[in-house]
């Protein structure tokens, strides 16, 4: 899904600040610096897509698999039962959700608009109702074995529900204008931080030649602000005016038309809950857009989610790992928000002056946005300690961090020495990524190492075995073998059949054969050459497990699994 | 078009030579080595692909372009006009082809054919005459301005014209077969040459976990060859049971069914001439498939010669650059087809041993390989002097090698700093690049001959105003600039509007965002960073011409041009 982003979206490789003249003639860049700082991240920049793109991009993925989403229906009603043994079993369906079809002939897409219909997504996985998409206006009653409310910051689910948000409307009124500006202003392709004494402007680029301009519109308030502003007070025309003054001494002018605007009020709120009895969940928040979290944050809360229902209802996996998607993502959420507060906060101050000595240092805003890459890029963030989350072992490979993503890579594939990005690898299809680092299957002592491993692989007791079903024993982990000998000797036949399934598996730390990248990973992710390492990596790329190649056989890493994995019949 | 390449096709990083071993059980690997060795290409491995998904790539981006290949038609006559000056008039049609449509519905794709169908491919720019596909059996008469005859090694347009061919036809039969063999033989997935006492044997992995296997079949000859084999008599068996052979110790049976097979004897030939009158071309030789080179110089023939038919056909170009292609085209295939005899024999040769001290040394066949990188990978092309191709002032860029492609190099976009390849700067659009080098445009010097290069592209009598059609100045030529400001520094506003049409358009030679590309265009290109430089590439991405900035407005780049381009009313 990546390639797309890439092709069509604009990136954002830098970070430019303007700040008021000492001349008080408008406004000087004091520095530019790099959009993203956070040096483990595999893409060291952001990519801006217009919204209703980047919705047909999974609209389309999820096509190719046969799977349609369904518009548009409302939702009128919702129950969950109280059984608690029809909520722990997870071949019922306790769920009850009653939906309308609505007779227009499809919700539009509005690419960035912050309102949302009250839209379901209901999670159909094996549900025997079937939605008749071809009558218009009527009811229809859906049972449910999980619903997922993805229906944004006024969440009709989530009231349903009773879940109250914890936080506070802010009194910052944003306005924001898409459009192409005629301008001699150089930084209009870079993100823009104004801080001028006619206001706070922020511009990101946007496809084509178009621009986004951000713009406090300090006199909002004055309109009397309850939740949701009155738009008809405020309009593109004053984020122009400011935008124009801003700018100053470069000229900006708007000849062409406005493709799309908004004025909002910043809240800054997460829900006191996630689910309703691990059976109906809500994903998503609300806080400032200013950097660039509302879906990003929103997409990573549903792919979290999404593996443990697949594993749950195909009855591989513990109804009880479902708690762990609130456990794991409403501590990021709050940890969203603190740093969203700081950034508005510091946003809407004037900047320091010699009349304005309290107002905001250049260094200081540009250091929190530097504090806070690893936040905003997803990179760092951490998953505590849980049922499918276990620390215990970290010695082993401390620079695969568990409860951390797996770091970006090189390593070169055995067989044809094509280089692969260990991330693309970890790819996203609910399956557990097992890594074994064997070190050099050349060497006597490592030979004997793999032979065992794939040797204690075959046996009926191993947890592949157990674990997986009779009938596909890659169903649910796939191994990946990372070797340490030089490509030039390395032979994929020197794996046992027991651990390598297909010799696009066996993978080895050497740098590429264009000596442009590679040769690292075991030295980035600190694993000894001689004593090797296991790592267990979830479906949604975040290592769970680590152990000694010893644990493997010994069965360490089978009684890690069996906290929670069924073993299959 | 790159893309689906690199996604559907195989990679071969890497050459495996294996050779008998001295106790005689068989052979051993002597080396495995890069595959590619030319270190200045982009793409340091080679790509294996059906040619039916090949062709099925060019189909489909021409589809998007509006362009249809009609099939099957079967060219019965061909009639080139010997009328002077109807030949020299870029707007007659003086060809006249014959074509019947044949009945059956269509010429299927075999992949990797030798033979190939009479086909005739008709250049159809701005023809008047219709082809109606849904009349069966017809014969029709096109008048076409030009007509380009790619239909293979027994080239009915090449008979039609009288052209010979040139070269011989060897002594050397080989068998290819296609399949999933099972193996315990390490090297199927690199390319693999096995020169054992059994006899050669060339591995090149296909896709999937298919290999492709070729077999010097030293009994063929006795069946009597002439021209082509009698693939009665030898069968792919043969070819497998000299791998099964050649392979020992190692075991290789083949369980699965064969998906396509050849015989054939190789011939070494090259056309005495490669157009008549520049009006017919053909395109296109014959050699040995051991180098990977029939189609892709096939494909470089008409990658040459395409652009110039279309800059004629739109009237920016004097017809005689067409004779360009036979000088600079023919220079290659001579030399492509000498490669070919000294691979082919030596590959023919039975290995070195105790026994055959005549017989082929390892290294010997290394270093051949190893030597012929840059002409196999298509790098090391370089095209002589010639009305489009001048190279007397190479010294102001030493690196940009005039004749030769331009070498890949990484740049920064300014206005977004978003690192580009120069090689997809200069993309095949039929347009020429012209590249200016500016040096620093914030140090005075440098800023002052960008505003003179601006105003001279601005005045009605610049090259660009002149050989530029009135209504479109942006049809003939595309302007880069690269300066040499570092990118926190740089502003694309800094580039006179004259010779900046889009702000995309400039370039600065600076490391990368992340730093892991890009700051060495100028050391690379060989060119000054006060001095500068200006280089003028063919749209086929070939260096025509280097000048120095002055050059640009002093009339020398003028005087040039003027050589072949047409003044536009």
């Amino acid at each position: 899904m990546a390639e797309r982003l890439l092709e069509e979206g604009v990136q954002v490789h830098m970070l430019a600040f303007y700040n008021p003249r000492r001349d008080g003639k408008g406004v000087e860049r004091t520095s530019r610096i790099s959009d993203v700082n956070a040096p483990t991240a595999r893409w060291q920049f952001e990519i801006a897509l217009h919204q209703g793109k980047i919705e047909s991009i999974f609209l389309e993925a999820m096509e190719k698999h046969g799977l349609l989403v369904e518009r548009p229906y409302f939702p009128t009603a919702l129950e969950v039962s109280q059984d608690e043994a029809e909520l722990k079993d997870p071949t019922s369906y306790p769920v009850k959700v009653t939906v309308q079809r609505v007779a227009e002939p499809s919700v539009k897409t509005n690419g960035d608009s912050q309102a949302s219909h009250n839209g379901v997504q209901s999670n159909v996985f094996e549900s025997n109702t079937v939605i008749q998409a071809d009558r218009p206006e009527e009811t229809e009653i859906i049972r449910a074995k999980f619903v997922i409310g993805g229906d944004g910051a006024h969440s009709w689910v989530r009231k349903q529900l009773g879940f109250k948000m914890e936080g506070e409307t802010t009194q910052h009124v944003w306005g924001v204008v898409d459009l192409v500006p005629e301008t001699d202003f150089p930084d209009v392709r870079h993100r823009t931080l104004i801080h001028s004494d006619a206001g706070s402007c922020m511009i990101i680029p946007r496809e084509g030649d178009e621009v986004r301009l951000y713009i406090q519109l300090i006199e909002g308030l004055d309109n009397g602000v309850e939740g949701r502003l009155d738009r008809s007070k405020v309009g593109p025309e004053k984020v122009m005016a400011i935008a124009k003054e801003a700018v100053k001494p470069w000229k900006m002018d708007f000849p062409n038309p406005i493709s799309w605007w908004t004025v909002y009020v910043i809240g800054q709120m997460v829900a006191n809950r996630f689910s309703a009895h691990e059976r109906v969940f809500i994903a998503g928040h609300t806080h400032s857009p200013k950097a660039g979290q509302g879906m990003n944050a929103s997409m990573n809360d549903t792919h979290n989610l999404s593996w443990k229902i697949a594993h749950v209802l195909r009855g591989w996996t513990n109804i009880d790992i479902l708690k762990t998607y609130e456990f794991e993502r409403k501590k990021f959420a709050h940890d969203l928000i603190n740093f969203d507060k700081k950034l508005a906060s510091m946003f809407s101050e004037k900047a320091i002056s010699e009349d304005n000595l309290d107002g905001v240092a250049p260094e200081e805003f540009q250091d929190l946005l530097k504090s806070m890459g690893g936040l905003t890029s997803g990179i760092a963030i951490e998953y505590a300690p849980s049922l499918i989350t276990d620390n215990t072992s970290q010695s082993f490979a401390p620079g695969l961090m568990i409860g951390q993503r797996v770091q970006p890579q090189i390593v070169m594939r055995v067989a044809d020495c094509r280089a692969f990005e260990m991330q693309d690898l970890i790819v996203s299809d609910t399956k557990w990524k097992l890594l074994f680092f064997v070190g050099d299957p050349k060497q006597e002592k490592q030979a004997a190492i793999v032979k065992r491993l794939g040797e204690y692989m075959d046996r009926p007791d191993s947890f592949i075995s157990k674990f997986s079903p009779k009938n596909d024993r890659q169903a649910v982990f796939t191994m990946l073998i990372v070797s340490s000998t030089p490509k030039d000797e390395a032979d994929y036949t020197d794996i046992h059949s027991g651990l390598l399934t297909h010799w696009s598996k066996a993978f080895t730390d050497d740098i590429s054969v264009d000596r442009k990248s590679g040769g690292r990973a075991y030295e980035t992710y600190g694993v000894g050459k001689t004593t090797g390492a296991f790592a267990a990596v979830r479906p949604d790329g975040y290592v769970a497990y680590i152990s000694s190649l010893e644990g493997v056989v010994d069965g360490t890493v089978d009684k890690y699994l069996s906290r929670f994995m069924i073993e299959q019949p």
